[in-house]
């Protein structure tokens, strides 16, 4: 960093000691290069400072659409995997992933950031939020009945392995890239991840106490409603917010002048999701759901990630649109019929939409915005599309592998769920000793 | 878009291949003019993220100052008029307001953002939050009592047509911009519009239930407190951290260095203005009261959003000061003598300090900080003071006509008001299916 | 300001008249140099508006962790430390501070910020936050039994004096930065000054009715648990959101590419002050305490503040790992040994921590981060860590001096503690009139 601080010199030098200073051509030339890499830098540190934040509208979402009882673990469990996920990203995450690339498999270097210069520390705070998002996804899809100390290893594997060797694959000089699979900012490499993952603990866990009851052959489903939907909707701003750091962020460069598509693109299938879960859910139940509504302008959020650069407004409108009623109808399927237990519909934005997304670039993608990515709907046939497909499908392999055994171990060894008492009487007082409201009256066996 | 691959290309080529290239002087150039686009590009976009997370300031505020068996509702209503107003923003809204401008009336043009270059996504970004706050205001004076499906067409008839008239006058090229009508960042052309359009709605809504009761032929005023404090402060918080994007970044450029400037006179007026609000609460009622205080902090915001720019510290300080105490008057004038109910004094905040603000402007605009704008008290005489009086008026007459004739509309046909027995049992379970805090003992007929 | 307006002007012309023009280097040069302007401007801006936004967190963290009587008036506190600290550190504060230095010991000039340029109020606009940092600290120890006014004077008295003069001392130009003190971005000048007086204020006050119980000549120490965790933990994560722009906003400059490395850090040393609390609370208490998680991020945060500039990442490890024990060990002392009572740990959280950090300069500093500044591990022998000894010591002394005496005089004139009824029924009834949870059953005796 020596270097740093004489090129800053420099350029004090040059700025404040007078104009006829830049005669020098060659000295403009270095303040030119400075003012590249300072766009760089201001550019991804802010960015990253919006996605660390989207920590806070996770926990908010996930704690808002659970019941009280259980509100402080969520919230341990959410401040957690940032935490203990930051540390092992730093320690191994980082360097599998971005590291020098071997055999298109796996990095292998810049471990505990030894050596790091101004570029290399800006790309790790910026990827080191990404990798915390894909981990804290899980956690609402198996909360109010995990084990702290069983969420608090797994957390560490996903951030540690889990999400490393597919960012690799996909952003790291891995197989996946080097084929053409093109996720501008993680529908599929953050989002999908974290939601095969979720579903994968959700399918061992089993479901909450009461929530699927046999009644004369046939299951009974109980809606079991969160506890503090203007949280949850806090929560949802948050992350809408959040997500311009997310996606616009990831043109990883401050002076691509097409940060402001990617932003409207957000902004618009962020809007149409959250629109149309609307009015699915105003034909479907009779009225307009606010849960739905919200969960649909993630689903949104969600499923423009990756082509966000890629599509036009009118495609990530339609993007949007199909978000919107699929999280709906996803959100329904897992519950009604698959019988799996996903108390914040995580598996259904996350991992549904993330997937519906990553396709979407293969129908929407229009070449005009970004060289050599081409969709169906404009022109470039079906090779993209295929390309997305076995990035999707990867995926979906990889994590569910990986994340059935890991939590098979899991549940085999320490164990992965609270006992039946404990579940009943919230898992605040079960694990941490404490309660989320206290002095309030609340109906904690509900 | 291609245009610009190409020139980043050159970009990098240039500083990434050595000092000796920066002999042509043409693209030293051209790399100088993409760092211009690049600063108010990253300015731009990142001052219009702060905007939008006002949408979960205005969401919070609403839902604290009102009673919880209308949480649900609220949010809904808050997250559709940003949802489905950027929809339409993007289809209309935004070419009435900025397209070319037709007989200083309209736009006509940039519908659609079809065949936009980064600055025209650049714009959008920045105007379609701007449109969302306008809409969103007048949800707070509409709470607890307003049918979902008329509030849905109201509010995107406010973000495809009433606004963008207006904001075509004052921003997009029309008669009142022509005029030298100055309102740096909305308090009038966003504020008042919303305010304004905010009194409309509550007129022809008529109060809640029990809230202006008849007593022997004197009118007994109901105080109905809102269930949730810290929600509506936390909503004033993230509502003051967003309009440092909605006034610094009005500058419309990264390289204006007046941005600190207008930060400075934004946080002066807003302290000033909670300061003195409580400071009049404790003299009105006797005791220091936190939502008129928190009310105050806005009123000053709304106030310093026209003058922002043109203002000294100590014009801001008063005009700030002005605002505090005028909107604690206001709010009581509106409940106590008119009987407008209007549940979290959206009309005060918004209509009466926007149009205080805005008239501001021709009282202590400093010519020295923007040419050509001066005010009364800065040896510019009355006449931009008159001017700023027209647009304010303006603003009045358009809002309240169109506003009032949209709302008798919807009276006489699809009905604006939920029934009685809803509003008794709250709008979560009538027009939603659900309530916002399952689990908590809660007295709903408050 | 016309100077800024016509070199806008030229630029705007340079930019847009056609790459010809820049024959003329005299241009060239301006152009660059506005733009190392801009770099600043929005760089420090942005920040600024960060750090603004951590009054929101601080005010849920105090709010969400004392009990639901009292909220009302811990918002208002939270509202009006910065409301009427910005005013005065605008009139008296800034200038003290900043001003051009008399004798090491205090700021003579730019009070009222009369006559400033773009970079005054740029720097201003960044220090007013910090001030209102320092002085909203001071709340959460003294939560739920002060009278309101005696608050209001006090916390006016920090932002005016008592935290500009020791900040000139360090930062200002005056004897301590003389000396070589190094505090990047203010452990001690923000954190230490603000818990220091918190401990002062706690200490004069006494503790909460029933907080500390004699029986039979041994004191009983009852825990008070807070009424909402969510609300706390979305406290600290806007904190740590908000300290992005406080420690990397520290650098002040937007071309100093060491901005990544200490939002690096920062999180680093965040993250493991989480978990390390975490495990300390597990061992000490037998589970993990989510209260204790909380503060651990809030003191690794408050820790490395001064040292994340000249911190490694290692470095960052151990200094967040020493203050996620110390947090817990520091609560458990003041409240079971001293029976000092700190409502929320804000003397553990900020003056303890605050001062570990300080001293961790003096241990980890790496002179090839920031030359000359250089720890104990690292080659430099004790002198730093001597100079940052006589730092922490100076802060102490000065404001645990100043602090007493105005709590002193506060307590013998107007009274610095509310009735012992009032107490009992809660500060929002007593001080404020209102009641923050209205609707809500509550028990308000707990």
């Amino acid at each position: 960093m020596k270097k740093r601080i004489a090129l800053t010199l420099v350029v004090v030098g040059l700025l404040f000691g007078g104009g006829t200073l830049f005669a020098q051509d060659a000295s403009t030339a270095d303040t030119i290069k400075l003012y590249k890499q300072a766009f760089d830098m201001i550019w991804m540190v802010m960015a990253a400072a919006l996605v660390f934040f989207m920590q806070a509208g996770f926990a908010m979402v996930e704690t808002g659409l659970t019941r009280a009882k259980n509100a402080g673990n969520i919230i341990m469990k959410n401040l957690m995997d940032f935490s203990a996920g930051a540390i092992v990203y730093w320690a191994i995450g980082f360097g599998l992933m971005f590291g020098a690339d071997s055999g298109g498999i796996l990095g292998v270097s810049k471990f505990f950031l030894v050596g790091a210069d101004p570029a290399t520390y800006r790309d790790w705070m910026f990827q080191v939020v990404f990798a915390a998002t894909a981990a804290t996804i899980v956690s609402g899809a198996m909360a109010e009945r995990t084990k702290f100390s069983a969420y608090l290893i797994y957390s560490v594997v996903v951030s540690a392995i889990i999400y490393p060797f597919f960012g690799h694959w996909a952003w790291g000089g891995g197989w996946l890239g080097q084929m053409g699979f093109h996720d501008f900012a993680g529908s599929t490499v953050v989002h999908s991840v974290g939601g095969w993952a979720a579903l994968a603990g959700a399918m061992l866990l089993g479901p909450r106490k009461g929530k699927y009851v046999k009644v004369g052959g046939k299951t009974v489903v109980k809606a079991i409603p969160g506890h503090n939907i203007p949280l949850a909707a806090l929560g949802v701003f948050i992350l809408w917010f959040g997500w311009y750091g997310f996606n616009a962020g990831s043109t990883l460069s401050g002076t691509d002048l097409s940060i402001a598509h990617v932003a409207a693109t957000t902004t618009i299938a962020a809007a149409a999701g959250a629109v149309f879960a609307m009015f699915t859910s105003w034909v479907w139940f009779g009225k307009p759901d606010p849960s739905m509504a919200l969960n649909g302008a993630l689903a949104g959020l969600v499923a423009i990630t990756a082509p966000c650069g890629a599509a036009d407004p009118i495609g990530a409108l339609i993007i949007g649109i199909v978000a919107g009623i699929l999280v709906v109808l996803s959100v329904e399927f897992i519950d009604k019929v698959l019988h799996i237990d996903d108390p914040v519909g995580a598996v259904s934005v996350h991992a549904v939409n993330g997937a519906w997304g990553t396709l979407a670039v293969g129908l929407f993608a229009n070449p005009a915005n970004i060289d050599g990515v081409s969709g169906l709907f404009y022109g470039g046939g079906l090779h993209q599309l295929g390309v997305q497909a076995v990035g999707v499908l990867t995926a979906f392999v990889w994590v569910m592998a990986t994340g059935l055994i890991l939590f098979a171990i899991l549940k085999g060894t320490i164990g992965l769920r609270v006992t039946s008492d404990e579940e009943l009487r919230g898992l605040d007082t079960g694990e941490h000793g404490m309660e989320a409201y206290s002095g309030f009256q609340i109906f904690t066996t509900m």
